[in-house]
């Protein structure tokens, strides 16, 4: 029995390569006074991974060379010296791209997998879906009514953020690449409209599916995409800025928004949101969209990958590429 | 007697020219019931003038061709129907570049030139005083203690932004052209710090100029300086964003700011300010402004130009090359 990792190598240029990462076996970790033994079996695949993979100013510390790489993952706890965690407890948490874990419980969450399956509480009702809820709630105050347009609308965070909107009765609309996932955006997920950004008319797709304008646009990816959104925004509407994904494997850095001069003609209110701010408040969160979902007013979808640790690099990529469909998750 | 105005003749490709402009003789302007005659003595030159003279979307209509040019100015009743306006009250209103107009005195603000000269009803105390006021105020939320940057210091909005910034007890640093504004933004206006965007070194100058970093960025200029500002902005910093005058006469759409990341990873907020959405609450601006005015705590100058309307021109553009110092006037 050993503990299979995957480590930074090296910082990636450009997108993540296997070359990046060392995948290699360790003694399986025991845990101390007061900690406890995860066995993972998801990992969560974030797009905000790969800017911890770069040595840049940022909310969280780099990923050290040589250290695991950091992610959610979800696991059920095997040995225990903590009271508050017991063998066979379904837990998530910051457990990083590993086969076994050891915590002290700081900021691990006990899930309950009779509600929903174990991946699923690294997904819509983990951390993306928590991200969508004070992102778009507390940053993006909708109102009944209004319109909330949210790129990235088929990936973890956006399909939650649409689905928020239309039970706040506002009119939901996302961007999306390519037909098929436009399809499961509005057939699935429910949003009233859905925009293919890869067929090449986005500034009128996006006017016709938005005939009032935009009220909240929830900012998932940057580039061209925000610039077109800018120029059809409303009166003082809203940016929660939660990622910028078009830029997370770019090798120089990108051009900014040219229509910044919308932010101030219409009183636009652009404001950056890691989803760590309201750590407090995450039972709430859960609550919400646990209830929400079990109601059958949330639908939520994960993409779960084979291949254990050693595809994690390439299933990585996915995120980047467009490849994935619902939540990211790899199956250890 | 006769009127001279100064109409818009053609929309202007970068910096407006003289050709831009007609400036012609009319009748002198006759009061309907409920209205009255100003005599205008100060012409207020702001930068969004030239802004309002482009056929885009914006915050009010453009300024049509054949129209008066729009501006606030002060002046003078001679003649009125209105019980509310007496000949021989001063007043600052957006009474546009000319030398008569006729008001119901909508938006007209009755001034007391016993407690400031006329022109600075249209500087300080006037529209450029308020939006300091309520933009560094309401949507900057400074904190005693913060650093407060503000771009433009020696214009017209920013000396007062920084003075104020000063009354509230945060650590004052300006942004202006050569040293000779600099002096006058430490000196006179009593700013902890001024750095010269001429002087090659932007941000090594602003990192020492501000080394617990930038909580409050009052924007008043964009382009490379909001993307220098941006690395060096605080956690849950506030960008309010007042004017972007380094595109003002772009020709091509201007590029946006690069680091963008920066209002993700640092949480910012960014937020456009028109002085407009605070109309009903000018009085208590005007009130504040002057008791700061009067306890020799607010410093206002005005730059006032002679050469009557014929120089309008020419006045203008001094806003755009950095030529004025305070608060930018025409004597009519």
């Amino acid at each position: 029995m050993s503990n299979r990792m995957v480590k930074l190598a090296r910082r990636p240029t450009g997108m993540a390569k296997r070359e990046d990462f060392t995948i290699e076996d360790g003694p399986v970790p025991e845990p101390g006074p007061g900690a406890f033994r995860v066995k993972i079996e998801y990992i969560s695949l974030d797009p905000a991974i790969r800017g911890w993979m770069n040595d840049a100013k940022s909310y969280v510390p780099a990923i050290g060379i040589g250290e695991v790489m950091r992610s959610y993952s979800a696991g059920i706890v095997e040995t225990s010296n903590n009271p508050a965690f017991r063998p066979g407890d379904a837990v998530q948490g910051l457990f990083g791209v590993q086969r076994y874990a050891v915590s002290d419980g700081q900021r691990v969450i006990k899930v309950d997998t009779s509600q929903a399956p174990l991946q699923r509480w690294i997904g819509g009702l983990g951390m993306p879906g928590w991200t969508a809820y004070f992102g778009l709630l507390e940053v993006g105050q909708p109102k009944a009514g209004e319109t909330v347009v949210v790129s990235a609308a088929a990936g973890a965070v956006g399909s939650i953020v649409g689905q928020i909107a239309k039970i706040k009765g506002c009119r939901a609309v996302g961007i999306a690449g390519g037909a098929e996932k436009c399809r499961y955006v509005t057939e699935t997920l429910g949003f009233d409209a859905c925009v293919d950004y890869k067929g090449g008319r986005l500034a009128a797709d996006l006017k016709a599916a938005a005939p009032k304008g935009i009220d909240v646009y929830f900012e998932n990816v940057g580039g061209e995409i925000l610039d077109t959104v800018l120029m059809q925004m409303n009166l003082f509407g809203r940016i929660p800025v939660c990622g910028l994904i078009s830029a997370y494997n770019a090798t120089s850095v990108p051009e900014g928004p040219k229509n910044l001069r919308a932010v101030l003609t219409q009183r636009l209110k652009m404001q950056g949101l890691i989803v760590f701010d309201w750590a407090n408040r995450v039972p709430e969160a859960i609550a919400q969209l646990g209830a929400w979902h079990k109601e059958g007013k949330l639908a939520i979808r994960e993409d779960v990958r084979d291949g254990g640790l050693d595809a994690f690099p390439d299933v990585l990529n996915l995120l980047y590429t467009g490849g994935n469909q619902g939540k990211l998750v790899l199956k250890v």
